[in-house]
């Protein structure tokens, strides 16, 4: 039979990798935790109608949708779809738990999500989100608050030299109010600007008026604005609407909440997220090293009711963890080795007790399982297995009552009797 | 709209549950690192021809199937399928990754599978499987490890009463030799003698004959003679043939290599596992306070191979982890409450940046989030957070440079000068 693989998309995580994961999992949850943000861990799939039509239709094509079992198999629909990220869970448990829920919720989640993107470097159908939101406050404090926990969050991941880009999407609008631009096209407008990085300010401008309906002096000098990336000059503009004002309110006070992070937190015009449902503060986070933003989010107060939860506001953020995480894969990781090998030469019942006792104690100890009764061969597994100690308990050190312990690193060798075996070890393993 | 619940047998974890399941499965998954063995993750699905067609018929309907994506949705056909337990996934990483993997293989696997069952009282659609296994060994080392590395796992789950029923496969197939019965019913028979607990020993001896072709005075005895669950019996009849030797000497090992655990591993002639796949020893854990068994396992030489991977011996066992959560659920949990509570009447800078000092230092802090400036409510909500301290920073306060720090027990308050108030908490907290 062939090599079968994973499915396309995916991975098998083994140890090493896994390690990583792991550790860099629990560090950032512990920031969050400090924060007093709460765990959720909600199931891999969910019910197909409170999944589908949430996400637009691109989105939908890439839900992994599960077939209804049993006599409805050969219906050929399905009835469940694995989850696609952890907002809709989020907005369906404030649904199903509502009050016993403390309020304002704040929660953390971090698992895998599944989408059925075209695989390609970097991108995964399987991939973990870290997520972190507060539902159910409107006080900018909530909004400072992801902010920072997603600051030390970073910190937690290694991550050293990052910025907050700050915006507001009442600013923009406001802006688009100084331009008279229909309330009705904001929306599109801003998905357009979204653009500039990508596509540069003469297409955006292009784009404004082609698809967009702008005219073209507004189209320029809107765009012009907003890729000016001026706070003074915005600050200006906006100041002529409420909106505007509202918008800058928002911004200042995250910078104020956010002050004391060293300049880390700035308001950056330019940065405008086209995603529809924000509704106040909105961020992204750039990084030296890293493409494009590892983390965003902002405050989306009409999120969880349009995803079928109640009405309630709501602010969050995530970190792309996937790409900081590959980031990491490229370090040299420290094989996670044995600290003690027993080699396996007779006398097994005494081995296994040896080991029953230091493993007791916390250590990590290995015993030779191959069939082969030479010592060299067996050194060689304790060699791969990056043993610190090496225990030899050949006929003569069984008939002597003694054990020989090796230290792999000096090639020591010392002898001490079976009896104090384990506490000679672990005097060894903490020294 | 209506209030959506998980899928029909999934769960949402809240905090309080979700906390205890990770420390639980932290713990075991200490202890089986301390046995040497490796994490591994494998993707939620596989290919739905790497798992169909491994479990039988009955099982294979139990498969969440995954409906093809894009043009192919229409089919209704299935490529994926969500994973049914942990050790298909482990037989094809052995097939994919090969030469890249240790030998032996040791890996432990803790993560949901998910099954269609009918979703009743304590049997869930999703649940975790906690599974240890060693892949190409055919040391009874191997099996020790196994048996030894389950116990301590148990321990660390808080089962404090256990016992392994230990058998051997070659040992039952030993038995069937003395009683003269056809190798090719082998199988079958042991398969009913695994109901003796369930339907008794009338109705195992009936069908034995009825159903599995015996004579009436074979199955009666062959029937009693399991039922006795007498070692000494056993060990008798056994030694009359070769294979009820080589039976004999599995279990012996086994007993001799756990010796030193007082008693809880022991013969059990009873103890019958049907499943076609083990070869050699087999054991299943009892439990006071715990219906059936809690944990299982045996040597299956075969089955890596029959899964689809390489022809390579092999040893496991699995701990019904999510009946042991199930038991501590009903345990009164403690509430993870606030180091600090912060109340706001103002001041948000300044309370930010004590947060920020405070959770830097690891404390758990929140601050209120809510609309009310009204001390009693915000202390109302300190308190439903079981803060052991609040800090209180009313106009006062701030003219005057200083917090108030409330007890939440004492109900005790002192004041402190503001910039002296993260350590002066620190101090109090780890008090």
């Amino acid at each position: 039979m062939g090599k079968v693989q994973a499915p396309s998309g995916t991975r098998d995580f083994l140890a090493d990798d896994l390690r990583r994961r792991r550790t860099a999992i629990a560090n950032v949850s512990e920031v969050f935790e400090r924060y007093g943000f709460d765990p959720l861990e909600t199931p891999a799939f969910e019910r197909i109608e409170v999944i589908a039509g949430k996400y637009g239709e691109e989105a939908s094509k890439l839900l992994f949708k599960i077939l209804r079992r049993g006599a409805h198999e050969s219906s050929g629909q399905p009835d469940l779809a694995l989850r696609y990220d952890h907002t809709v869970p989020l907005a369906r448990v404030i649904g199903t738990h509502g009050s016993k829920l403390p309020s304002p919720f704040k929660r953390y989640a971090i698992g895998p999500v599944w989408r059925a993107d075209r695989p390609q470097e970097g991108r995964f159908r399987e991939f973990t989100q870290c997520d972190v939101d507060t539902v159910g406050s409107t006080s900018p404090l909530a909004d400072a608050e992801i902010v920072r926990a997603i600051a030390d969050g970073l910190g937690a991941l290694g991550v050293a030299r990052f910025r907050f880009l700050v915006n507001s999407r009442q600013a923009l609008r406001g802006l688009l109010e100084v331009y008279q631009v229909a309330e009705g096209r904001g929306d599109g407008v801003l998905a357009t600007l979204d653009k500039l990085d990508k596509i540069g300010v003469q297409a955006v401008a292009k784009e404004l008026v082609d698809e967009r309906g702008l005219d073209v002096s507004t189209a320029e000098h809107l765009t012009e604005d907003v890729a000016a990336d001026d706070p003074d000059l915005l600050r200006v503009k906006l100041s002529a609407t409420e909106r505007g004002q509202q918008g800058l309110a928002e911004i200042d006070s995250l910078l104020e909440l956010a002050a004391d992070l060293g300049g880390r937190v700035v308001f950056a015009p330019r940065m405008v997220r086209g995603l529809d449902y924000y509704t106040g503060a909105i961020w992204e986070v750039e990084a030296e090293g890293y493409p494009g933003a590892i983390a965003a989010g902002g405050r989306y107060d009409g999120l969880v009711a349009s995803l079928g939860g109640p009405d309630a506001p709501a602010c969050g953020g995530s970190i792309g963890i996937e790409r900081i995480l590959a980031m990491q894969d490229a370090w040299e990781s420290e094989p996670h080795g044995l600290d003690v090998a027993l080699t396996v030469l007779g006398g097994e019942a005494d081995l296994m007790r040896l080991a029953g006792v230091l493993r007791s104690n916390g250590a990590r100890v290995g015993m030779f399982l191959g069939a082969s009764r030479k010592l060299g061969k067996q050194l060689q597994w304790a060699n791969a297995q990056h043993a610190r100690f090496t225990v030899l308990y050949g006929p003569e050190e069984q008939d002597a009552g003694e054990v020989t312990v090796r230290d792999m690193e000096s090639g020591e060798q010392t002898r001490t009797p079976l009896g104090n075996a384990a506490s000679h070890l672990r005097e060894l393993i903490d020294r």
